[in-house]
């Protein structure tokens, strides 16, 4: 299968060409000056397909590093499959996830890791990944971490939060960061002290303060900022690169800017929700409402500032990506558990399907420029997770993940239109300028203007190699 | 006339792939996956040369944003012309200078764009571009900085240093940066606070202390951090984005390091000079030959850890490019001039020529990546001075400015060998893994195996667009 | 004339203590513990007079270390003569202040400070000191200086603003810094960048902006802090100790704190104004009314809570001193001259008898402790202008210049009471909790409940020692 | 008994007077300006004793502020009893000590407190007050903190290091600090990363590093960093005001500073230890001689210049006290415990005798002023612990706590002639110039030039007020 997509304007990280992209098979072929013919070849005459770009931009398939499908979560489980997952990924130009598989004390990491396996293969629509949570670091799972590279996992996940859970103490840290930094391994860090939030979390709820809005006051942001800094003291200690995830207070990226000055390799990423979303407007709404936009790190309030910041760190390079932390839940029987106490409400956001869309519009409102938004969703995430190469740009040889999207489109978000396995959107009512028109995995149409071709099964498990973005 | 580049790594600023460029002309036509055939085309039977890069790196042909050919100078002027200064440049693998118009009090600006014009047209090896000096803001040069833009040239300069020569006070750079950021012209500045400079070197040479060693004390660090911060806050009051040219000291960094974590479109070069070379071991070689490193701003301390500093900086971005400031003097006739007063030696050192291979030392060291390479001395370049789809990228439409660079070569600077118009080396004796094997220019090869191929004239005028490197 | 002071709570700037104060001539004789017998001695019996201070504040009486008396300024001059000053200040609790004689180009150093003498001499009602500022650097001036530590005159100062009045351009000030430097005096300066200031300020005009409000955007925030760190660069270039004075942008306290980490002899003070007032209420007021207000630097917005930040600055210590900038103009026949344009509004605030006061306040909000507050008007004045141990401390050998301070007390500050030669008040309708009722210079009781006791001519000039404040 | 003081210079920590002293009971009665008479009274003939101060500095008897006399330590106790150590403390000056009454978990706090008080009551020659370490936070001992202030104990220590013996958590931290900040109790905090550095020193021991260096290398700089920023995060969220005790890497000075900066109560005090002595020098001695100087935190590099730092920070007030952490303990039977494993050498040094003549050695070398001597080891103590007014000063009505010290004394330090319970001394040869010469506690002469004249006994406990010294 040979497809030719004419007309548009090719878009990088660091700048845009008027060009033609060449199929062929599962990869890229060429990328060629525009018209359709080479050499005096008429290249349109032995392709199977044209894609008519004209006006529009084309760009590399969204890389989506942050997604919890099916996670066990609360007593509950994350409502989007791989299957639903991935499909509504692809409907929104991301065509690569990578998603955590999941250890915890007393499991093993390897059976965590084809639990993992297990749930995906054969279900996706689009490439999928996997970072491994390491739940319960001690000598066992620090011997597993030595078999991650050959499954290309290059990356784990540790938390300071949640204690009795997931959580990490400085001393699991150290040792984890040590295997890591011999193995090559990027440390994914959830950086909110745990211990301090589950006191504070308490003592609202013995005060009756037990509405979603306290989510917010619980997990403060000197919580995040705290948290940051250690990670970032002990994986200088222990000489590991750093990434942290679901950064949304602006003192933590200032901790995050401070390292990186020093030329540490310390890295962030952001979600769309604390780029629009505040603690006083969502978290906030009336009654349960808020329950809805209950993820953690939570929603910052807006009269400090917290959601420009984080626009201005994607800008200066503080915060090197954007990914959805997506976790879906419903409302119904999910979101509820919580009511009368907020701590009981699963937490997390379901994204996948903007994220595309939701970073355009900083585009469009010159928050950041059309490269950077390429950059923020496909080019640093494929160089941060060791996907350079085949993910994450318009190149030859490289997988044909490719999007055309229009700028002069149009996309309402809303629950009732949307691909994403929950009962209400985190998004409702957002109008977004631009559309993705025609999401291309590895050579395949996954969606056109005709709708949906895509099919479970489609998507295949990618083995990561080191991260390429280490100075 | 058709060329096949085949069998290189193509490297770009965020990644590198395995690719042939075919070059049709001027300019580049394609980039393919390796392999002569496309779409049952066999491409090698098409093209009228096929140039194997067969383990070497296909890279955008250097910029070198930053050359003073022919510069008048106290009461000399610099040794390059245009036509040996471009042949050097090539066979250093830059195809692409930016050299600065002069404008003094007195005189009119399009007065010295002309003048600069009449030296380089039909002289040059490679293509080239102008920035304009404006050594005299007055209502006059203000109005004529208006019809910079249509000209091409859209970045211009002021100096803080040299008072009643190129000196702007900061009433002058006030005026000149609000008319900067109305027309979008990026304002790059000489930061050195020349009337403190003046007193302090006119005072060693009072003391007796007039060996160019003195030179780098009287040009203090202090004086070059409290400039580079006063350009800032100009900046910032006039809204004008800013770029500060050569910058060496470790304390000016960390202002432009706090001026862009806020966000602001603050940028900075730094020169191969500054990363490799020092106060105490070239500027303060004994007798005079410490003249010939002898530049503004100076050589600092190694003791102090400006040189790392500066490889930390252009690691994390906060400098973004490395110019040569190529400004040749030769010893004989001109640096002696100040013998007996460091004041009287002509500014500058001759890089033109090296810039490609010393940076390329610090991929072999370790300082930097190979992507950060091409970044720092092409592509990068090219955004920041409006340059980019033509210059400092591999990509279809781009001009077919290309260098095939050898890992596995050898290079040896000396002034035996060198191409410059020069009697001496700053780099005498420095040996480089790593070799420029072939250049070419719009499709045109300069330099290969069998020597230089280019000539005068080749290169052509570049008009420049508006930075795009904004944020 | 011996004096004991009973009952009252002694104040310092460490700390309060319940103690009797025996003043004996001139000076302080003993510091007691409370009751009038001392090993048997009944002091009350041998006392000419007994002061009851029970349930109030005894503390050293004010030093106001920036006065303008009869400053000519813009072709008028301030409206307070050194008696009616000083009779104010005496009122006020300030029993010593520290004036500004004049040089400026063209003149002698040390005509300027006889001129001054000579408007001081006879005229006094509190004591008096010098700094100097030095309008015109130059060789002639620069060996005057020399003359000035013998003459009791250890500080003096420059401006970076006012060019063609009394600005010195950097080799200037460098020159005066290395000479400070060489003689231990203190370098005072007047932080703003004139030049640019002096753009804006045209411009401005030039669009019809000429109301009194125009002056606080002509001298925007930025040459505020952009003049201070140059002011500290070269003080660190040419290790001279530097006192800022009249700080009001927050940004310019930033750069002294830094300073001040470092641990270099980096001072600053800030005036009542840049507390309470601010750019939109009092400089912003309708009309020609915010003349009353255009001072220099200017009130600073509140919406960017500069005033908030200098009270910060107050409690850590990154400003160590309050002074008035007492500079007096009447409406009348003087602010007026700025009709229609409002750089030739006299540039000054009148304050000098209401520091102490306004000071006060900040100890009832809350702002300051009652120790910072005497440390602040009082302590550190002394120490940082060579006065200590004869001014400044409640202790035994120091003059009696002694206050008592009823905190139970009321003041209205108001043109219809105030005792300054001015036809308005900056500080109309303000309402002090606290009051001024005994004022002692010297063992003279210039001010108690029976109202004004003082006299011209009681007020003796005070030669002072170099800097007791210096690290 | 009354007692005059004459002819001395009575240094406070804002200058220095001549002046008298007299001393009546156990209080001061007077400060008196030099000369015997007062209102014709000859006081010298109306007092028991005249001490003469001629040529001498008159301070307020030295308060250290952080001492472990007979403190329980791995399998051991502090040698020095409160006899012995309160004795050897008169000896250098100090006249009162503040003492660290310890809990651990099981135990109550009040408890501990009883058992201090038992252990010290009717044994010290000085005065003396407690902290309470709270090693065990519960409900049980957080019920128990509201009881402290009554006691007179206004502070309380916790621990981040020593898990499994005095640690809390973050939660526990968290309760306390809430706790702590309703009562108005400091906060004060061993700052180290405990669970951290026990891996690190296990995995050196495990690796044969079990010399005394490696307790150095184990207790790295990041992780006394990180617990004190960790430490003031926690302090910011609860609101309550944290002292940070034992500072010794300046990347930790650092974080005070900064948080200083903003304005919060954030405190800190280093030990003569930090300012003198390095991990090259002293700790990494041959063999196990290094054992002497093994206290937590550990001694820093000089190399990379924390010595120096720490002393700038006294001078910045970014340290505001220095205190001993006296914590003494024999080589023979105690050190000797860790041959094999530094982790089992009882970590502390002795120092209490010597605080004031090593710190004077400051004043002598130029690190700091004779002022800032008195308040960094006698006025900031007094005040940050609530003993101000009592202790710290020489006022009338404090306590007659009076030191005589000769700057032309000298003093050789040695473990032939030390007081302390120390078979060595950490300080062995150290010359200093000055001598302490008079010592009076409370009126009552201890040490003269005849020798020792104190008491057991004759120290009595002290209940302290709130902190003095909170902005």
């Amino acid at each position: 299968m040979k497809t030719l997509i004419t007309g548009g304007t090719v878009v990088s990280a660091t700048g845009r060409t008027a060009a033609d992209v060449l199929v062929d098979g599962e990869t890229i072929a060429a990328v060629l000056a525009p018209g359709s013919t080479l050499l005096g070849h008429d290249l349109a005459a032995h392709v199977d397909r044209v894609v008519d770009a004209t006006g529009k931009y084309v760009i590399p398939g969204g890389i989506d590093a942050h997604t919890h499908m099916e996670l066990p979560f609360g007593g509950t489980a994350a409502s989007d499959t791989f299957e639903t997952g991935t499909r509504a990924a692809a409907w929104g130009g991301t065509t690569t996830i990578i998603d955590f598989a999941v250890q915890r004390t007393g499991e093993r990491v390897m059976d965590g890791l084809a639990a993992w396996h297990e749930k995906a293969a054969g279900r996706c629509a689009v490439d999928y990944a996997f970072h491994q949570i390491v739940g319960g670091v001690d000598d066992d799972s620090l011997k597993a971490m030595e078999g991650l590279v050959a499954e290309g996992v290059t990356s784990y996940k540790l938390f300071m939060a949640y204690p009795g859970v997931f959580m990490s103490d400085d001393a699991q840290i150290v040792r984890a960061m040590q295997k890591a930094a011999d193995l090559g391994l990027l440390t994914m860090m959830h950086a909110e002290n745990g211990p301090a939030i589950d006191v504070l979390a308490a003592q609202l709820v013995e005060q009756g303060k037990t509405d979603p809005y306290f989510h917010g006051i619980a997990r403060a942001w000197q919580l995040e900022e705290e948290a940051t800094h250690r990670a970032i003291m002990l994986a200088d200690l222990t000489n590991a690169p750093l990434y942290v995830v679901h950064v949304s207070a602006k003192q933590a990226v200032a901790q995050l800017a401070s390292a990186r000055d020093e030329g540490r390799n310390v890295f962030g990423e952001t979600c769309p929700q604390y780029l629009y979303l505040s603690l006083e407007e969502q978290l906030g709404a009336p009654g349960f409402e808020g329950a809805k936009w209950v993820c953690s790190t939570p929603l910052r309030s807006r009269a400090e500032g917290h959601q420009d910041h984080m626009w201005r760190a994607l800008r200066t390079n503080d915060l090197q990506m954007v990914s959805t932390d997506h976790c879906p839940f419903c409302m119904k029987g999910q979101k509820e558990l919580g009511l009368g106490d907020f701590r009981a409400i699963p937490n997390g956001i379901g994204s996948v399907e903007h994220r595309m869309d939701l970073m355009y519009q900083g585009v469009v409102t010159g928050e950041i420029t059309l490269e950077r938004w390429v950059e923020l969703t496909s080019t640093t995430p494929a160089r941060m997770f060791g996907l350079h190469g085949r993910k994450g740009v318009i190149a030859p040889g490289a997988d044909a993940d490719v999007v055309v999207y229009d700028p002069a489109g149009h996309t309402t978000i809303s629950a009732a239109t949307h691909h994403m396995a929950m009962d209400h959107s985190a998004w409702e009512g957002f109008e977004v300028d631009g559309h993705v028109d025609v999401v291309m995995s590895r050579g395949e149409v996954l969606v056109d203007a005709d709708g949906y071709h895509g099919r479970a099964g489609h998507g295949r498990y990618v083995a990561r190699e080191l991260s390429q973005y280490l100075v």
